[in-house]
């Protein structure tokens, strides 16, 4: 079956959003480097008013908003690893810039940009390509860790994110790399084996207000975190996810956005579904120690 | 290679801690219907002073508890729906069993049984199995589940599980199947397809003090829901999982055992890991009349 999201299957897949195209070519057509388009199948619908839908069904909560596939090479490659450089700084910009334009609609409260790969981790195209799912409300989880980050900001007049990351670069056991502008780490009591996080290095609350050298330099880092990850197990699946603060708050002191990279070496199994405990087998001091070393 | 868990290699796994064994048999020989030994490769260590151990580390609680495997059959079988009803009556005794042991170690706060079926699902072995982790901590997720009941029953002084049996009886929009003392329903915002949850329809909040007659007629029904989930998908890999009250309560209105059924035709994906929202293709309404409908 020919793949949809190759260069010359345009066609296949509803109208792109965004292209950044050569000078000359016609949307939806060739010619282009990255491309957003509509999922063809979304898990949310996007309507004109939330708040119409809402009432009409009671204590329930429509599945509005919009979910849309970030297509990141027209050629048919599976891993962010294999762009060049240039090219990933290129969807690192589209997810920036669909970000920014999202965070404008006021019916939405939250965005955020996840990939699957591999078949354990959801994924069901193998053509390198990302999600956005934007919706309207604060899901459970962002709203814990927003919270969490507002008291420890209002206990010690610091940026809980910003602390992790002077800590880290001090105490060098749960380092991966550190570029110009951001720092990764496997994570304390991370929950899964070669778990990652990276964050900027500067305070910055919302992903799509990052500047154009912060964004090359992640763009250039996940490339290398993901070739090293590649490294451990060839072929391993995984999920990244970007966190970013509400579309409905400007700058804020208490929140920094971060990368979350959850490889998918085990499986969550019955204990976890249990207890929201998560059994690792590989300690993130080791894991780090592993990912640092490995020659990409 | 031989199955570690099959009538003859008694001595591949830990010494039994409990077995129904035929008269005259000896442990850890052959002649048994069930038997629980400790695991192999335990994901917690069992040592005799918890307190000590969180104390010499700081901020860490040691990975310390119980970690058991209930082989549930002799032979070589992978499904509890391939046991009789007198066999799959043997396996609920073994978990309420050890769970009603484990209640009086005091170093212990939290039991949970679980079952893991399929790669999806975590396994690593086929032989018709379950696992129990007993823990010292009351884990976030039971905690929320426990407050929020405890509140439902301060503000209606009723239980909400009992009022949950009782609607979903009402509106037979969910059920999927009614026994004698057990209701069996695809649960409401459902997060996987064919989601199942199974309650005692008259109140218990502790599932080790199950009388035998509703153990039996649980055991029998669990035998029935997982043919029918079998009929849905051949092979198919899922979780269950015995929610009861903490150890270091005594009987209480507001919490009732349940057990819940977490088939694996999807995989969470990073939608699911960043917002803790599920993303469910079958809703539980027409899950639950597929059920139903299915001749076992």
């Amino acid at each position: 079956m020919e793949c949809p999201f190759c260069e010359g299957s345009e066609s296949q897949t509803p109208g792109e959003i965004l292209a950044y195209r050569n000078p000359g070519s016609s949307p939806d057509g060739r010619g282009w480097q990255v491309r957003v388009v509509p999922n063809k199948f979304p898990a949310l619908e996007n309507v004109e008013d939330v708040s119409k839908l809402g009432e009409s069904s009671g204590d329930l909560t429509p599945a509005v908003g919009v979910h849309e596939v970030i297509i990141e090479s027209p050629r048919h490659i599976r891993s962010l690893s294999e762009l060049s450089d240039q090219e990933a700084t290129e969807v690192f910009r589209a997810y920036r810039d669909r970000l920014g334009m999202l965070r404008n609609d006021r019916r939405l409260v939250y965005g955020l940009i996840f990939k699957n790969v591999g078949a354990a981790a959801g994924a069901s195209v193998e053509h390198v390509h990302s999600q956005l799912m934007a919706i309207p409300f604060l899901p459970s989880t962002v709203q814990q860790k927003w919270q969490a980050a507002q008291q420890f900001y209002d206990q010690n007049e610091k940026c809980i994110f910003c602390e992790r990351v002077r800590q880290e670069q001090t105490r060098r056991v749960r380092l991966v790399e550190v570029s110009r502008h951001c720092v990764a780490i496997c994570p304390y009591a991370s929950r899964v084996p070669y778990e990652m996080c990276v964050y900027p290095r500067s305070h910055q609350s919302h992903f799509e207000l990052t500047s154009d050298r912060v964004l090359a330099d992640l763009a250039c880092l996940m490339r290398r975190l993901l070739a090293r990850l590649e490294r451990v197990s060839e072929g391993i699946g995984y999920n990244y996810l970007i966190h970013t603060a509400p579309f409905d708050t400007g700058p804020v002191p208490h929140y920094h956005w971060h990368v979350e990279i959850l490889p998918r070496l085990s499986m969550a199994a019955g204990f976890e579904w249990g207890t929201g405990c998560f059994i690792n087998t590989v300690p993130p001091e080791e894991a780090a120690e592993r990912l640092a070393q490995l020659e990409i």
